[in-house]
Parts: structure tokens; C-alpha cells; sequence
């Protein structure tokens, strides 16, 4: 195990009804709040209406930042600020999934930055003082509700880019299961393969001695493998929420990757495909995991492959260790499959002459320390494998 | 899943040298500190020597309380408070084992406190104001280096009760298991059973749709299975202790039990043994575990008994479900038996006649909604059983 620091601050009022708390929550930090949020969905069920009279019953006043993007845009971020600025907001509170969080994470910290927003995108050591952000979680996927991380695209440059910092965790986040009822199917189905992909890349990782997080992360993708179908069949299945809602951060909050490190591989493939075509986050990794895993199936990670087989499809342990890691990765074809997901990227509307392009921007030098390393010839082989 | 609210503000160091943070942390909290502490290891181990010369290169000023008992004592309790306010200490750092970190907890809330801190034992919610508290981690066994509990002993009148204040959870604790390499066989033992018994308390629990805690629960307890025996035969072997040290955090934080609810059992059972005769708590823990086991065993219990036999110890699925559960229990009790723990409370020098009166002050009305209810008859024959 390696040497780690865990910091996770974030409060979690998890549960039916939670939102009862959130006058309260607000009032620790503040009265004026920019509520971020992106369609109509929250309106739909309810929320909205609940929680502007909340804010009226307590004294709290608000404007508003809507439309934010399902992958949010730094213009809309700079939106945001001027918003924040116009009105003297103390305190972001964003309402929905990962895309309205991501993009309050960002307006919450550029209000406090003299500079242009996208500079704390490109570099995060920019980002200093930030207004106090607040979730209530509507999309159980990106795990944004308890981490310090955010994702902004930039569709005039092709660029979507991670940027993260500790002030940007949220000092409370309203985990409400009934919220995700009406998440439609297909949503659900991403949302699950994102919250299994933020599993996958903490778990392929040659650190030894890391038991509680192999195990924890093996428990997590269990749990996703058999809530995801389920809250497709029966979307208000309370159980089935709650677990992919808690899945959901915990896959990325921190628990299972402290301990060991290793770069990330899928996610920032799956960037460029949405960077250049705007695609479903979670429907792009779905695409891409089973043909990152084939290719990075060799003597030296074998092993991990066959624990994952083992410990989270339950293979028969007698078997030859190639073949339980073939068997595991066919099984999360298959899965991603039934969960009606897409395939192949020509699916999605990808177009093969742009496959150099986007595998020349995921580049990364890190990416020799991988769990299987990689170059860029690499990744085109695994986006024409995927296409 | 119940509702739930998640709050584990405490900052981990954990790995090899964190020390060198240890002024760092301080200052951020103030530069008079109390150093409590109980016998003579941390000196042998040079980390005394380590922290004061820290101190004093960082102009922190420092006093002591040194000879904190394994179950801490309500005079200590007293003596440590007088110092703090004798002397304007601003922080307590405990370095040690869960009793040192239990005394600092309710000596850090006294300073406060204008009445006798053992109202605060007995009624928590008169803990108010409680000072920054930080600790050095020494030995892997309560978990309180990461929560907000704290077990103090009134020796005279024959009482050992827990307290918890959401105010006594540490700011920062360093968990550094090399620190741990020279704790003894047995109370390398005793700390693996009292880490196992705070994971089975919060495990056997009827609440439905908890796949997350259980599946996490079920991973600590195969590490403690793999790490406990290795560290007693290799105590210097550094993932050993980190998987011990980083599961003692994990079983009794909040992350496997957020979500469910039941009164534990074999604590306040112990309790008891431990407040008439001052044993080592993880050796009464582990004597009574077994046949509380057994006890609690029946046609309610026996799903989520075969699931631990399943999940836990790899018992062949296909077995009738109260064999699974049966092999369970005997594997349980041989474990603790591997791990040379006494199995039976007449050799810790308990009397039998004292059983009655013990059994009698562990009743608790809660015990009516525990996982197998129980009533004092009950409480009786599990004594009786492990006398």
C-alpha cells in the first residue's frame, strides 16, 4: 500500500426526503445562492417548486444559471460568474447530475479569479479561494457530488479537459434516491457503465497489498452489475437507486483509489470522442472498456484480470487464469450489452478518419505507467477495435 | 437503506513517515498542546524523542499526561483536564492506542466543561465546546483515531460506558503502521479481534438493500482473516499492518454502518467483563463472539449467517444454509484460537458467580431490536456458555 491522504469533508444527507435539510445547510454559508441547474427535469419532479419555497420560507434569495450542458461548456461557466458577480452570490448550489455539478464547481471557483475561467481548467494550481458549493444529486454517474473534480469542454477547440481542486469538494450534497426515478433508461444504463468505468481504472492497478480497496471496489461493481438492470426494469426501485447513487461516489471519492496510483486510460480516450462529437460520457467508456481490457491483457496483468473474474463474476477459480480473464471481459461486453448500451462507435455517429486525431489528443506521456502502458499507435488500435 | 448522514471529517496521514506533518497540523489548530499518552512504547520506538524535537524546531510548547490506562480512567480523565486548563493548552494530541485517544477525546471535551466530566460519559449531550483534537496512531484495534466514540472506566463503582460527540472526531490522525511493528503478539491478536467484533456488530443487522456496506464489511473481515495471523508471525511486515491499521478506521467510522441500524450486543456484554475485572476488551470480544454466535443463530439469522460463511470464509454456496452457518461459527472460534486468544472467561480469572450481576448491568431495553433479540436470561446463558 502506499502512502496516502484521505480528506473526504464532504457531508452526505442521504435518503428520502433529505431535501428538508437543505434551508439549513445553506444558511451555514450564506443567503445568496445561484441555484445551477440544466433541463427541465428537475422541474418535472417537483424539485424546483419544493425547494424555491423552502428558500422563501427561510429568507434565502436566489438567481439562477439553466441549460447547463451534459457536457457543460466554459461558456456557460463564464455565464455563471458574471451571474455570481452581478448579485453578490455566497454560496453555489447546483441541482442535477454530474454536468450541472461540474460546471458550479467551476463558476464557484472562477468568482474569486480575476482571470479568464478557462485557466483553471488547463491549470488547476490557479484555483484558490472558492464559493462554498452545495449538491442535490438528481443522476447517479460522475460521483462529482463528493469529490473535488470537474470537466469543462471547450466544443470551438475540440477540448474537454479535468481540472481539480480540494476547495472544490462540496460541503454537502442532498443523495435523495426518489430523485433518480424518473432518470430515463437509457441514462441509467450510462450512468451505470460510468460509475463501474470510475471503478475499473482504480482497480487495474499493480499495487500490491491494497485488500480493503480491491475488495471494496470488487463490492461496488457487484452492486452496479445487479442494480443497473434492475433500476432499467423497475425504475423506482428504492434499493436499486440507493446502491448505484452510493456506487457513484463511492467509485470516485477517494476510498478505493487511495493507496496506489496509476493514470487513468479510459476516461481520457472517452474525452476526445466527446470532445469532438458531444457523445454520452458513460456510453463512450462503455464502448471502449472491453477493447481497452482485451488489449491490455498480457502475462503481467493476467492475474488482476482473473481475481476481477473470480471476485465479481464468480468464475470458477480452477480455471485457467487466461481463461477466466477472457470469460470476465466477454462477460462485460455482455453486460454493457444488456444494458442496451451502443456497441461500436460508429454507432454513435464517430467517423473513422477522425480516429487519428482523437487518439493523437488522448496522448499522454503518463500513460507509460499504466497498468498496461500505451501509446498513441495503441490507442488507435483500440478505437478501430471499438468502431 | 435507511437514511443516513454521512459526516468523516478527519483528515488521514497514512504511510511511512507522516510524522513530518504532525507541526504542520498542529499549528493550524494552535501551538499549546497536551501529549497524552500511556506507557513507555512510544519512547522505545523513538517517536517521543521524534515528536518533541519536532516541537521544539516548530516553537510549539507542549505539557504531558503520560500512564493513561488500557481502559481509561474517569481520574485521569479529571487529571488531564486540569493540566489543559492549568496550562492554556489549545490542542490535544493523543499518541497511542484507542484508550489514549479515548481519554484526549473526553479531556479535550472537559476543558469546556465546568461540571464533572463524567456527566459527559453519561449524558454526551452535554458536550458542547470540545478542543481541536489530532492523533498518532499506535496500535490498530478501536478505530477511534477516525470517529466520534471514546469508552471511559469508573473503576470504584464498577462502570465502563461509551460516550460520542460529533465534536471529539479528531481533526487529523497520522496512521503510520510502522508504528505498529513492535506491538506484542497478544495485542496484535486482541486488536484483530476487537476490529473483527466492531465489523460483526455493524453486519449482523437485518436491513434490506445494503449490498455496499455488507460486500465492504465481508472485504475487511477477509483482510483481517489474511493480515491478523501474518502480523503476529512477521511483525514487520508493512502491508499487514496496513491492512490491519487502515481496516480498524474502516470498521467503525460510519462507511458499514451508515444505512442500517441495530444496537450492538457483544460490546456492552464485554463492557462488563472488562469494567469487573479489567481484561483486555478484543480478548472478552473474542471469548463471547463465538457463542453469541450460536446463540443468535435461527431461522431469521440463518441467511445472513450463511451469507458470512459464504462471503467471509469461502464455505461451498450449495451446502443446506445452517451447515454453511454452523462451519461459520466453528471457523470463527478457531481463528481466535489461531490467534492463541484464550476461548474461555474462567482463564482471564473471571468467577463464575459474578456472571449473574454482569449479565444484569449489560441489559439494555434497546437489546429487544438487536439482530437476534435478547433479554437478560439470554445474556446469562451466553456468559455460562463461554465460562
Amino acid at each position: 500500500m502506499e502512502n496516502f491522504l484521505y480528506s473526504i469533508p464532504t457531508k452526505i444527507y442521504f435518503g428520502k426526503g433529505q431535501i428538508k435539510n437543505l434551508a439549513t445547510i445553506i444558511k451555514e454559508y450564506g443567503n445568496k445562492v445561484l441555484i445551477a441547474y440544466g433541463g427541465g427535469s428537475i422541474k418535472k419532479i417537483g424539485l424546483y417548486d419544493e425547494m424555491v419555497k423552502n428558500f422563501k420560507d427561510n429568507e434565502i434569495s436566489y438567481v439562477e444559471i439553466s441549460g447547463i450542458e451534459p457536457n457543460p461548456k466554459i461558456e456557460t461557466v463564464r455565464r455563471g460568474i458574471e451571474i455570481c458577480k452581478d448579485n453578490n452570490v455566497e454560496v453555489v448550489l447546483a441541482v442535477g447530475g454530474g454536468s450541472s455539478i461540474d460546471c458550479a464547481k467551476v463558476i464557484a471557483a472562477g468568482v474569486k479569479y480575476d482571470g479568464d475561467p478557462w485557466d483553471l481548467v488547463t491549470n488547476p494550481e490557479k484555483i484558490q479561494e472558492v464559493l462554498p458549493i452545495i449538491t442535490v444529486l438528481t443522476l447517479s454517474a460522475t460521483g462529482s457530488e463528493m469529490n473535488k473534480n470537474a470537466v469543462i469542454s471547450d466544443m470551438a477547440t475540440n477540448q474537454k479537459i479535468g481540472t481539480a481542486h480540494e476547495n472544490m469538494k462540496p460541503k454537502a450534497s442532498i443523495l435523495d434516491p426518489e430523485y433518480t426515478y424518473s432518470v430515463p433508461k437509457k441514462q441509467t444504463a450510462a450512468g451505470t457503465a460510468d460509475i463501474m468505468s470510475h471503478i475499473f481504472e482504480n482497480y487495474f492497478n499493480h499495487t500490491k497489498g491494497v485488500d480493503i480497496q480491491d475488495s471494496t471496489a470488487e463490492g461496488l461493481l457487484r452492486a452496479c452489475i445487479k442494480y443497473g438492470p434492475i433500476a432499467m426494469e423497475e425504475p423506482d426501485n428504492y434499493d436499486a437507486r440507493a446502491n448505484l447513487m452510493w456506487a457513484s461516489s463511492w467509485a470516485i471519492n477517494g476510498l478505493i483509489s487511495y493507496g496506489r496510483s496509476a493514470p487513468w486510460v479510459v476516461h481520457p480516450m472517452e474525452h476526445e470522442l466527446s470532445a469532438f462529437y458531444d457523445i454520452t460520457h458513460g456510453v463512450g467508456l462503455a464502448i471502449l472498456t472491453p477493447h481497452w481490457m482485451r488489449f491490455s491483457l498480457d502475462d503481467i496483468t493476467v492475474n488482476k484480470f482473473a481475481q476481477y473474474g473470480i471476485n465479481v463474476w464468480g468464475i470458477d477459480k480452477h480455471l485457467d487464469k487466461f481463461e477466466i480473464a477472457n470469460i470476465a471481459i466477454d462477460k462485460t461486453a455482455e453486460f454493457f450489452k444488456k444494458l442496451e448500451i451502443p456497441s461500436t462507435l460508429r454507432e454513435v455517429g464517430i467517423e473513422e478518419e477522425k480516429l487519428d486525431i482523437m487518439a493523437k489528443k488522448a496522448m499522454n506521456p503518463y500513460f507509460k505507467y499504466a497498468f498496461k502502458p500505451l501509446d498513441e499507435n495503441d490507442i488507435i488500435n483500440i478505437f478501430k477495435a471499438a468502431f
